[in-house]
């Protein structure tokens, strides 16, 4: 008789986007005439650079002739892409990373939601709240034990390491440059995360899916920039919005061949093995032709044309960010990474900031309370859009302020969490 | 401190194909001047057709504008490519599959290796051998128990119902046409399975990636032929071997909404529901471009182009099926499949027959003991290659039968099965 993976059944059943996606359906159900501008999901619209898009007409051509036709690839992506990667992003940086440790996949959502195939179900789980909601979701689905800890604006949005007298979190996912608060981790912060992370056996799941937004000097761009991190991290990266890869799909995972594991029968055994084990059982390669496109990513022009287009969302960034600032309100995030994380106005929670901003400003925004207890009062908005949508965005939004057609409603029972999954 | 997996652990620790590939290429740095005839590895040979071509490069173009650039598409694929299976595969059957059943994916390995995400570990497996290797592994990586079911010559390679006194298995894997016997199941040879699933709560796992290769009238093309598969049935399809899709990475997956599984607690879950959760937290979708691509398989132009496709490598597996019996072997698959499955003569075992090929013959064929102990004696090939190396092929083989320069070794040692995993 078939039995279901119950754990899935206590999985939040009311999806963050999903909710947004039904209030401004709503919304625009009963008001056709509003344009509405979308600053809530953390999707591009710059179109792919034309390094890319050549790259792809090419990888295309060889397609169509059995000359140069190519079928199953290797599992782990292949070898021109791995070497770009590893002299781009580390090499460039003095890091020592080999192309052997690099795995391409088809997005960093697929392996920060597959990686944790490969350990056991007991490995209790830290993340910070709020959280991007896939660390959680995929260990609920496996039965862990999650614990949380709080990023708050008294605490600089930095996460305080666990009590010396609690046990210590095996899995610890740390998302930076941060979504959804924008914030980043010096290095030194980020020093005694690994260092925590040696002491107690833990391993790192090092999300860096923005490192590319990284514009202060003293900001790490890679987990491995510390010391101590090639036995304790593995780190995600992603083209989804490095360089508008979110409708191609393609991202790679770094596993040191350093991080050794003990098994209960005595022997030790390298992470990277295993997973290179579970993609060959599991994943059949990301598309030639879109290996080809991330790797043209890698050259002079493809690099210069995708900086121009990070550029772009990061003056998006600071016009938003000096707007609100000069409204009056605070605004985190949004220097280092493409996000800005806004404390509601009056106390007001998430869903009424949000509301307000939907029925009055015609904004669309991400309620912080969807990533987390601690996202409570906060709005997360995003420096993808147009630049005229942005401009006239900020706009409506002090318009709005300056006259709010209806009262602002007091903080109160919003304030309940929502996140019953999380 | 972090633990393993540690049912990986009792994963196969030797891959099939890496075996093969280490033999082949000792051979070839002994032998540099030999040019070896790979039959061996089931990935197509002929460029992608031309309607596949044009779609590709019509959605690249598509990406280098901001009006028409496609970022997130929705996970479970866009309802474009959904429509054009439905009609395309099911509804021209009179077969009722709904496109919210449809899941489309990056390869129907993904699906496979995935899809007991959503299923308790405690459910009882039961697979064909010879099988292909995913549905052993990966229910090996969840600690699942798997049972075999014998398909052998004599038995004319259709696998028995599990006894009735014994426990019924909660999944079921069934790959028709198979891979790699390349035998076919007839409707009410494969009814009685689907009768079985309903009178013992059981799931089918059926895996058609093979069935754009179906000639035979009396062979069914989907599950949902068969009456009650929608209540106990799911479909796996891919168009890697209908339209050379091996390097592109694109599937689907059918999750019919009658299939309600209760669970613990009292509750019936529909299972299309929990893997729609799975693939939104796990998956990010499938390259739009490849979603354009495998939608242009379904006009008429594009229809025609892979039919002429597989009618080429059918073709090759005619020559090879005729030409083999005429030196007086034994033949399976090859009429509704690209397998063929060749008993080795005079009792060999299947790496002695598979060496004399590569050393003698210099062909590269696959040891059929790599799927299965009940592949011991046989080889599989595979009629995806090209057109003149068929033609070699079977013209060196010929002569090696006729003239061995080694003398056949007798049966022996080597029957002792190598699968160690599976």
């Amino acid at each position: 008789m078939l039995t279901l993976n119950e754990n899935f059944l206590h999985l939040q059943q009311n999806y963050l986007f999903a909710d947004i996606a039904h209030r401004v359906s709503d919304f625009q159900q009963a008001n056709p005439d509003v344009r509405l501008i979308r600053l809530g999901i953390g999707d591009v619209t710059q179109p792919l650079a034309p390094a890319v898009i050549a790259a792809l007409h090419r990888a295309v051509d060889e397609q169509a002739s059995a000359e140069t036709f190519r079928g199953y690839g290797p599992e782990q992506g292949y070898l021109f892409l791995r070497q770009a990667i590893v002299e781009g992003d580390y090499a460039s940086r003095g890091l020592d990373i080999s192309p052997e440790e690099v795995f391409i996949n088809d997005g960093a959502k697929s392996d920060t939601g597959n990686f944790t195939d490969i350990l056991g179900r007991e490995n209790t789980v830290l993340v910070t709240d709020p959280v991007y909601p896939v660390y959680v979701d995929s260990n609920t689905m496996s039965g862990r034990s999650i614990t949380y800890a709080p990023c708050t604006e008294e605490g600089g949005f930095v996460p305080a390491l666990p009590p010396a007298d609690a046990p210590a979190p095996a899995l610890i996912y740390l998302c930076y440059p941060n979504n959804p608060t924008g914030t980043t981790l010096t290095a030194s912060q980020l020093q005694e995360w690994v260092d925590y992370a040696l002491a107690h056996g833990s391993l790192l799941l090092y999300d860096s899916a923005y490192e590319a937004y990284i514009s202060s000097p003293s900001v790490p761009h890679s987990i491995y920039e510390l010391p101590g991190a090639r036995r304790c991290a593995v780190e995600f990266r992603s083209f989804s919005k490095t360089a508008g890869f979110t409708g191609l799909r393609c991202g790679y995972t770094v596993v040191p061949h350093d991080i050794v594991v003990p098994s209960s029968g005595g022997t030790s055994v390298r992470l990277s093995d295993l997973w290179r084990r579970r993609q060959s059982t599991k994943f059949n390669g990301t598309p030639y032709i879109v290996q080809r496109a991330a790797e043209s990513i890698y050259t002079p022009e493809g690099r210069a044309q995708v900086r121009a287009t990070i550029a772009y969302y990061m003056e998006n960034a600071r016009i938003m960010r000096e707007s609100l600032i000069r409204l009056g309100l605070h605004v985190y995030g949004g220097k280092d990474a493409p996000y800005l994380w806004v404390p509601a106005p009056q106390g007001m929670d998430s869903w009424t900031f949000f509301g307000h901003l939907l029925h009055e400003a015609h904004v669309v925004t991400t309620p912080g309370v969807g990533f987390g207890p601690s996202g409570e009062g906060f709005i997360r908005l995003t420096a993808f859009g147009h630049r005229e949508d942005c401009l006239e965005a900020m706009e409506r939004i002090g318009k709005w302020l300056a006259c709010p057609s209806v009262p602002f409603q007091p903080a109160g029972e919003g304030k309940a969490s929502s996140m019953g999954g999380i």
